[in-house]
């Protein structure tokens, strides 16, 4: 029998300026595929290159990670641009990334996009559309990385496009399948064994315990740690440590699809 | 005897959200590549993937323009920042526009820095060379526009890189070769008539008059049409006439390296 | 029988670094009170201290017109921000445009909300309440401008708060007393007789003719010409002029109040 | 014999959207002023208001802490913009903060520049008397603070206005009496009991230790302990509990000027 094997990924690089979030250095020690803010949301061009330049030094792959250009929110409210505008929005980014990436000699392995617009372009056929026949004519080609069973995921394997459908460890689940929103009671789960637990659950069974304790089949290809969560690089130990114990194989996305 | 050819170039691109500058659609029925502002100093990601459209739709070559972070000013103050930030915010704009232009089907021709930045990469040796290592690991090859006998253009040429000096048909020179600093008198050249004299004489007898009259020898492959200057398009069109009246052919830059 | 009177305002200031709109230097010559953009969907501070010194030396009286912080789409995309933030967003604007008025030896005479906040504001209790509980607390008082038989206009008037309900000269209004929303037919009335006849009515009649041909009543205290439609000033001299031949007094909205 | 008495400031607000810098609330209850950023090289209209009402349940007076409009660099760079552009620049910040704090029944007391602005200002004659003569006519009188025995000061005491000088606690002296540029050695001062003896003898004795271990005279009514130096919060406490131990008054610049 074949041995699972999952990615773990995190947004990194969301300083800005004088201003830090999170220990990028101590998170990058311990995953497979970092999302890197693009400069919208959050991150700026040095960032950016000091970022992946961490990246690159551990061995992990990077990828576009951009959102809404709205640092005061951090990307995290719809912002309602029209189609064609978002799609710019974020080529303009990935683009920028890649100019980056590629003066140090790297390439970009996949494109996640960021908080409300990650949701928003998910669930919108016309926006997950755009996106997704501008992103395939870039030059590199690039994994996406969404949700699971979204409008966003079937358009893209529609396309024959490579995409790798995430789960969270260290976010709460409703009875269908959606993230409890930040801010809700059991939005976030704090605790290193229960994001542990919850990686182990969706990387081997390919299912989630949601809030209400019931057991829902969710199949993803990569897990995410979120970089902003306190102890970050603690729990992204921790979920390494648990999946490397259950014999799952931790890599970067890109050998998924290879 | 070879017929002489030169390349006709102009700042395009250079509106923000509400706001236009210049007549972009006309100015582009006159020249053969196009300068597009890179969304920091002008320009944002919607106006970038307009104007490269525009710009393709008249078979002119792209290529980044890119400049300081500082709408203010147009870029035009120069910014004491690092040399690693400047190349930094130098890649990033590149790399915006390239992956804007990767999804509209175009790749970009050359990098022409703007303003200030453009003033002061030329005259400094480690900003020079530092902005040519970087730009030389993009994935697509660029030519360098730049002025004439610069630091900038003796870096790029011991690197073996394709640079293309420039040459100015609506600005004042002085006895030194350098233009005369805007806001001077003699800075711009407003008459369409002188505008083309000079064109012409930069193109085929390879120098140009100053501003006391006197003739200097200058090596020019490309020259700048402003698009910000008064009747830009007529200017234009009057250049371009005047150059194929002289049996001076003109075409973008890249075929001259090939 | 005493004689009617009323204001007629415009947006001005809403250039920004290199970048203008409109003409408001002709515009200034005939209007009695001017709405200047505050930086964040329009404006920047040497435009607003400019403008203001313009307003000051055509005795034009000068308002603060704070906006969503959204260069790129001029103000008229709502943005679903806190009504805590949008009161600080909208304070910060009017306070800054205070200090520059203040520094040039003027007062405030009022305050307009632009764009998509005018309207977002105008209809909504709780942002309309945090609205004017904030502003009535700022050092000089000022008039409250905006839409007549509105949720603000009703709030003001509790507040015994100085209110101009105002009228648009240039804008076609539904059979419900709205504006048709711009990018709609018949939303823009870009002929000038036009407008000066829809002034007119308003200010003698106190009603409009909406796009049906309906008549329907409308009280205002002021009426708004915009200062980016085509021919601007023209329109706004050509209103002028009618209702000054139909014997109506323009003068700024501070005087009614009196 | 008198009493001597000294003002504790520090720089606070310093936040922006999900950023934070420093323990303002910390911080706050061992300082007499705060300085408060004003939302171009820090800060944000919703940070600016909380941080108001922060100092405010402290008691603490509260001033306009304006800054170059450079997030990335925090002020730090100087940017060669005009004269007339840098004032129009201050008004709109120390506004915008006089908005924020008249709507939360606040008046400000003072204002200080920040950063590069800081020690551009008060070097700089033409910028010193314009800033002056621009502050000198806002609604409210504010106390200015600079650097001691600077240009500043000799324009601000021509004109009669109220001058804090202001001695650092934290940061390294040269022999001629100016700060040790923030990334030299010696220029800054982390532990606490050597910054809570250097306030002692600034406030006491009004005097200086410098580099070379030269006693100079200097002669100040306000000390700085920085909001961003590690330690922040422990080190005011540690100041203020040794200058009441050395029975040195500490209250706000503005009740020494009553």
């Amino acid at each position: 029998m074949k041995k699972p094997i999952i990615d773990l990924n995190a947004d990194v690089g969301e300083g800005f300026g004088p201003y830090t979030i999170g220990s990028d250095k101590e998170l990058l020690q311990h995953i497979t595929s970092a999302n890197i803010a693009c400069g919208f949301h959050a991150g700026d061009a040095s960032t950016m290159r000091k970022t992946l330049e961490m990246a690159a030094e551990q061995g992990v792959a990077v990828g576009a990670h951009p959102g809404y250009p709205d640092r005061l929110h951090f990307g995290r409210v719809v912002l309602p641009f029209a189609v064609d505008e978002l799609v710019d929005l974020i080529l303009y980014q990935v683009g920028a990334l890649q100019g980056l990436a590629a003066s140090a000699g790297l390439t970009l392995q996949h494109v996640k996009l960021h908080g409300a617009l990650y949701h928003v372009t998910a669930s919108d056929r016309k926006l997950s559309e755009a996106f997704l026949d501008a992103i395939v004519r870039l030059d590199n080609p690039l994994v996406i990385v969404g949700p699971p069973d979204s409008i966003l995921q079937q358009e893209a394997e529609d396309r024959g496009l490579d995409y790798a459908p995430e789960g969270f460890v260290d976010r709460g689940y409703s009875d269908e399948g959606k993230l409890i929103p930040r801010g809700r009671p059991h939005s976030l789960l704090t605790d290193a064994s229960a994001a542990a637990e919850q990686a182990v659950e969706l990387a081997r069974d390919r299912r989630v315990k949601t809030v209400s304790g019931k057991k829902l089949d969710m199949k993803v290809m990569t897990l995410c740690v979120h970089g902003d969560t306190p102890h970050a690089p603690e729990i992204a130990a921790r979920v390494k440590g648990a999946l490397e114990a259950a014999r799952i194989g931790v890599q970067p996305i890109r050998k998924m699809f290879e």
